[in-house]
């Protein structure tokens, strides 16, 4: 579908300069743009890439001549990474699925679709399960019995929903997410070696082989409006109550949430992150890649954590962290400074030690 | 389905006591708990939570005062934590799935299923597959040619088991866990930079660009009894004999055990943990959450890792380990203060150079 | 399938010896090994095994004296890891499925379909999908509106395309792959911490609550010829132009690939490695399990990371590369070596402090 430059400024607050009648039918990079594309060069660095595509329009940083990069129209916007959130979705081509309930889809009498629900093919809809207006539910999907999604929400393919999950409106899942796995929770009928080394920090006693007696999953799982939950992340049910997940809370791809978490609102976790069992998370939190948190803590609000740190105690509310363990960012960072010079350190020493013995000798 | 509190207590070995005729429907916590649930407060920190719910009856720990914390029942055990295991099999209210085959699951006609097997709707069963007496495939499973799975299992949606896997009885696998992917193994034409670095330890010497070819997995993979495997967990089959899982072993979300593996007995393993091609692992092994272990390496018996525990050499029988590299946990701990005074450390080598260079100076 | 080790032979190019008319239907380990059976005992530290088991032919290192050891026949290849790679594909019995399309299968009819494709049972194949000659897919496979897949493909169970993804021949998919999952790509109104805590590198500045925009991935994903992608690997699509993939290149299970991520030819990722969204890696790369490279990073051509390798920063070429952060690989042995003796380099300092002191004191 092709908008003119006017009409995509007008959808982002943008302003438009030039040939505002211009047609885009897509965006693109400078480089790789064509004649009716938008190129994106929201950044000085990329004025020379205009030159080598074809790009009649582009949006582009503020203050920029867009005549002098031989442009016949512009879009310009106070925060261009903002914007492209807006000029993004106006431009999805989306997933090319048909919609309404195909007739391959399995579907119990008893789940209940609102208006305007789709349904791919090959899709399992389980007994009183409830599906909000308009949500699309992606081909070879699962939704197990009893689990509501509310309205506006998109289930990309093979997402697997189990029973008893509640879900608000504008709900997105990438594929093959599942929600509502069992918690991983087993007992040993007598004291363990790891309670005891958990007790004594690193001694686990004497030990004694022990099966395992599984804990199930009593709990399902709560999850807000605006979330949206990457491929191949799990989200595990409660043990008695559900797991919880805040609205505009964002998961990346494969994700572990352990049974009986808590997250607040517009938090960020990036991909490969894992939450142990019954970790409590707050609001507008940001982790990396590859993070992890262990079982039973609790992470504040706006805390950051830079890629891969493992948390192996609280981390108060507010704090910038790195590293395994996890300490304060500027704290790791001078860490990381000293262990580059470790070597050096230790013939420092070995020096010293030479010399005052010396000394000693001489006195 | 409801239970009496005497009914409960009986299943589980434990003691009933005041109105045990009282009916329950469910488990909650104390906080949530209406008067046809079970309150769960099994330490005494939870006492307070029982008067802001509604709950008649309650499991509390031992010693107790029922009756002056507002009850009119009590189940009380010896091991607490042991008792939820049994407390929750027994409330479990399952998936909802309906029993028997769905016409839609695709079963080849040499696929042999024994009395009680249930198979979901759009399952997908291979040539010569044996499933045993009572085991339920949940919706849009697939399980490969001539693999076989014993009594009484129970996989959750999506899961897929490929072709020659062996699999004992009990087993429980959740949504979208998959059995039998490919080892991940190829191998250059001449000796690799990464065959030169292994035997350097980080000298690829000259460097010649190689494309790979790869090594087909001709093994399976067999699996013991009561053993559980987590939602994304890939699990690899063996490059020429089968990749190995003893019996009781229970596996978590998005783990990877590469090809060749064994792991022994009543080991467990949690989230995001990697275990490498060839690595073996003994029994009653327990791994946090992401600790990694590298190829070919062998972790003994009782062995415990903490949380994202990364092993780059083998691990003796008995060892509680945490870091990167693993070290004994009480080393690494030692380690981690060492890294917190570590900028002091470097002032006071300073401070010594300078005072013992006024002392030479002087002397 | 039977062949003699004469026929084995020529196809490795490697020698046979003794009564190379032997028929062999399986490969196995030595001791394992029945009388129709080829043991592998590459290695002059199997010789024993071969004695444990009942074969009458192995494939033996170079210069082993076959009839000492009890065989009838030899198979001797100069690089017998690499012979290993042929062989295995020789005796493959593959997955055991039917060819042919299966009427189960939903397929667009305005996809196209070479000469001897098959699909496996309760497919969906969308609009304008287009798979090359000879592309097996397997059951329970998605393939997105406009994706392009070439020859000679192999896709296991459960793998998930999403629209607009174009792959070259030969390619391997492990059990529910994903790839052209949406990117991970959010942005505040205003300026965030973590933006704030990147230019400061740890410094957030005044926290605001602010929920995100999604910027939606407009861009597909580009795979080069002979690429294999590991079981619960997702690979992001591009938010502009496509993530790409270089010939080649083989990507394990778990493995997290970023948008707009390019990675080069014949390069390798090993399981659980995390990839950061606009990363650019080189040719001829190897990444150990569990490595993580930060968003927006460069890692230069023959880079090799060890297990768990962390990078904080960009990596030159040819480097080897271990640790978190990561350092080069002797470097990072030498700090490993250090932490060991912190302990009593602490102790050093303290004693050198006081005997200083001393020293000061009788100056």
């Amino acid at each position: 579908m092709a908008y003119t430059v006017q009409q995509i400024a007008d959808s982002l607050g943008a302003s438009a300069l030039g040939a505002t009648h211009l047609e885009i039918d897509a965006v693109a990079e400078p480089s790789d743009a064509g004649p009716r594309d938008l190129a994106l060069a929201m950044k000085p660095e990329y004025a020379e890439k205009i030159g080598q595509g074809r790009a009649r329009a582009a949006m582009l940083w503020q203050g920029a001549d867009w005549a002098a990069l031989g442009l016949e129209a512009a879009i310009i916007a106070p925060r261009p990474r903002f914007a492209l959130a807006g000029l993004s979705a106006l431009m999805d081509p989306g997933q090319g699925w048909d919609s309404g309930i195909h007739p391959s889809a399995v579907i119990d009498p008893r789940a209940e679709l609102a208006e305007g629900v789709s349904v791919g093919p090959l899709c399992v809809i389980g007994a009183r399960a409830r599906i909000g207006a308009g949500t699309v539910i992606g081909p070879q999907c699962f939704i197990g019995a009893d689990s509501v999604i509310g309205q506006g929400g998109f289930l990309r393919e093979g997402v697997r929903i189990g029973p008893r999950v509640r879900i608000g409106d504008r709900f997105i899942a990438q594929p093959n997410a599942v929600i509502g796995s069992d918690g991983f929770s087993f007992v040993t009928p007598e004291q363990s070696g790891v309670e005891r080394a958990r007790a004594t920090l690193g001694d686990q006693g004497e030990v004694k082989s022990q099966s395992y007696a599984r804990i199930h999953s009593l709990g399902g799982v709560t999850i807000g409006d605006d979330v949206e939950i990457g491929s191949h992340t799990c989200i595990d049910r409660g043990t008695i109550r559900d797991t919880q997940i805040g609205n505009g809370t964002k998961i990346d791809n494969l994700v572990q949430i352990g049974h009986n978490v808590i997250i607040g609102r517009d938090t960020l976790l990036c991909g490969q992150v894992g939450i142990g069992g019954s970790v409590v998370i707050g609001d507008n939190v940001v982790m990396a890649g590859q993070t992890g948190i262990g079982d039973n803590l609790f992470v504040g609000n706006n805390v950051i954590c830079g890629g891969a740190t493992k948390a192996l105690s609280n981390i108060p509310a507010g704090r910038v962290m790195l590293g395994y363990p996890a300490m304060k960012m500027d704290s790791q960072m001078e860490v990381y400074k000293g262990l580059r010079r470790l070597k050096r350190l230790f013939q420092d020493v070995a020096d010293l030690k030479k010399t005052v013995s010396n000394l000693r000798q001489s006195d």
